[in-house]
């Protein structure tokens, strides 16, 4: 029976956990019966990290082909933080059911961590961790370690508590081993190590410990008890999930888009977003039109009035990238804004001259007139320079506000360099009118 | 001495390493005098860890302050990893100077390091690990790793070789911990352990590394023998500057800008793009012109326009973010184009009608004229359709033809939703020009 399943799913080696890994990533491609076989060819404990390694929509599925105990029994073999993953993607009555058929204290645990908003430091702590009174000597340390690691998760780093439980220092296994075996753990322990609190959001955790080079973080409350750790894994797929989160936003997509994303799910993530920006392109469209006048008289205007805009909205997602950039990475200080304003406008007027200059000529040189050439390199100076500003000021105001810089800066920044864009070149048009026609 | 330094910069822990790593990362706010001082005050040990925790133009600064054999005594302390970092960025003849006054050992090792380019396994590889041959007894084991711990990175994994010295598994210190002492290492070590080659590009250790869960990854050449290994935090490291570079080349960033590059640097790093992007801004403007005669009986055409292209571009970027993400994460099979193209082209059509209806009603009562309407109405609809199959293939292909679609894909966007855009509506517009007029 299990070499029919191992056939028929073309995987040499079931007994691998990189090649159950893989098989994981990839259940959407996998038939019912095939999840069915797969199910029953592998042992509880191979199963519990196919489930924990497969997609929220995978995690769906195969829930639907285990009976609740099968379930329980898998989770007796993962991590309590993943655990609590998997009851937050499927049914919200399964998920009662599954917690009401665990051990007491199995129960509480999941009770409590469920309580932790998902992104935040508690949402992905897990409870799986070994903490020793610092009163041990280091030879017990060992045989206290060597008894509890079979049932835990993490051992490299040991958590020292002192008499009333609170944690006063860690001690890495290494320092355990490589000293000798008489000293205590409060005698080898590091007392000034990092830790954070459950409310902290995941990309503060992230940013720390990349910052500090961190294996392991432990979260703790207020009194310093210990509640869970966070394990480097956890950082690294934290940082995946940020990363794919800031490109999506910078693109326009609010929440996670995936290439298997149901077109009219697809409908609903991208169509406000265009909306938003239906608004802004009004706005532009608004400014054109108060100056029809000017236009119909000169309507060279028409064909080269965007390359002002453009270039602006150009120049102005160079410095809002960067900004963004700077803002998530905790770079941003206050009090440099105004040396940061001072560059953004100096760029805004070199580039302006640079790339105004060569537009002015070649416009003089197509349309036959110095001072349509004249009128838009000063446009294009000046909306390079209103680009510096808003694509500086915008995510800095957006972040003090609360408001996801990387996600509504763009539109705020279109706005910005379309209408002022427009009502600059514009402007110095009908100023400049007599000249023109 | 060590007291009036500790005061002028105000750190009240200098033996404290995640006080150090502070101090490291605002380096560039500290006068020469303090740096002259901090030297001074600290141990080879201590300023080793400063040292390699600087941002690069620290490091440099750093350098100057330090005798050759001072550096040499602190790269000592250092992985080798970041004793080449170092050595690319400070000056090419003291970083000769300096290999050369190195032992023999150590200046083979980095050397051979020097060879791999920065972002290759072989460039962020380290060389402290511990390997050890599979018919030591778990006891004899243990033993070993004591004596060689101190002087190794890391301990938490050992690499297990044959008698020709080639890695055949890994133990992890805790299985060799947790079993019998008897067993041998070939006995508990995992055979199927995951492994690169030393060309492999960085993000592509660091995705394996996410979805295997790897906390090290052995470096090897072709026969197996062990070259070095890959640790969790410098992987860690390369996601944060995979993200950095990615929104900022979404951005239109080519190299990594910080807030403290120079005016003159961002200049010439942010002016090249933008005079691409003239181009592209002078192709569209180009279109246009073609229509001149069209716009000069129409005006209206000339602020409405752009409402066309604006929401091209929005719609594409949208596209375009979500396809250079999953290109990046490894998603995109070439097989599944034809359904996502289904896919993109639906929801142009979708999102088309759904935008061009609401913006044709709102032309119509502005400017009173149906057709103006329905023609904006008619562009939209395309020009959403041209942006989403531009914004799926123009990342895929230029993906095939190895050219970042992180940096490339929005300019080649731009230029089809710009003059595509143009052209379909203004076409349109001369096509039902009696019903404009």
């Amino acid at each position: 029976m299990e070499n029919t399943a191992v056939k028929e799913i073309k995987i040499a080696d079931l007994s691998d956990d990189n090649n159950l890994i893989d098989i994981a990533k990839s259940l959407d491609e996998y038939s019912d019966n095939q999840i069915l076989k797969l199910c029953s060819a592998l042992t509880d404990e191979k199963l519990s990290l196919i489930f924990t390694q497969a997609d929220v929509s995978s995690q769906r599925r195969l829930v639907n082909f285990m009976t609740n105990e099968k379930i329980i029994k898998t989770f007796t073999f993962m991590p309590k933080d993943d655990i609590v993953d998997i009851l937050g993607v499927i049914d919200i009555g399964k998920a009662k059911e599954l917690i009401n058929k665990m051990k007491e204290g199995d129960r509480t645990v999941i009770n409590e961590l469920l309580g932790y908003k998902e992104d935040t430091a508690g949402g992905i702590m897990t409870t799986e961790y070994i903490t020793l009174y610092g009163s041990l000597t280091l030879l017990q340390a060992i045989h206290k370690i060597k008894e509890l690691s079979p049932k835990t998760e993490l051992i490299d780093t040991i958590f020292v508590m002192d008499d009333n439980k609170h944690i006063n220092g860690v001690a890495s296994l290494r320092d355990i081993l490589i000293n000798d075996e008489n000293k205590t753990l409060d005698e080898i322990s590091d007392k000034n190590f990092k830790y954070v609190e459950p409310e902290m959001d995941q990309e503060q955790v992230a940013l720390m410990a990349s910052k500090y080079d961190l294996n392991v973080i432990p979260v703790v409350n207020r009194n310093m008890k210990m509640l869970g750790i966070i394990t480097i894994d956890d950082i690294v797929d934290v940082m995946s999930e940020e990363q794919t989160e800031d490109v999506l936003k910078m693109g326009g997509v609010a929440k996670v888009e995936t290439l298997d994303t149901k077109i009219w799910d697809s409908f609903k993530l991208r169509f406000p977003w265009l909306l938003v920006n239906l608004a802004t392109a009004f706005l532009a469209s608004l400014t054109i039109k108060a100056f029809e006048g000017v236009i119909s008289q000169v309507v060279a205007l028409s064909s080269i009035m965007s390359i002002v805009t453009g270039m602006g909205g150009n120049a102005g997602t160079q410095t809002v990238s960067i900004i963004i950039r700077n803002i998530a990475m905790g770079n941003v200080k206050l009090k440099d804004t105004w040396k940061l304003l001072v560059k953004e406008i100096a760029l805004g007027v070199i580039n302006g001259i640079g790339i105004g200059l060569i537009t002015g000529i070649i416009v003089s040189l197509i349309y036959g007139n110095a001072y349509l050439g004249i009128i838009i390199c000063l446009a294009i100076i000046g909306n390079l320079v209103v680009a510096g500003v808003s694509g500086l000021l915008i995510p800095t105001v957006l972040d003090k506000l609360h408001i996801d810089p990387a996600l509504s800066s763009s539109i705020f920044l279109t706005t910005a360099t379309d209408v002022l864009g427009f009502f600059i070149f514009l402007s110095l048009a009908k100023l400049f009118l007599p000249m023109l026609t």
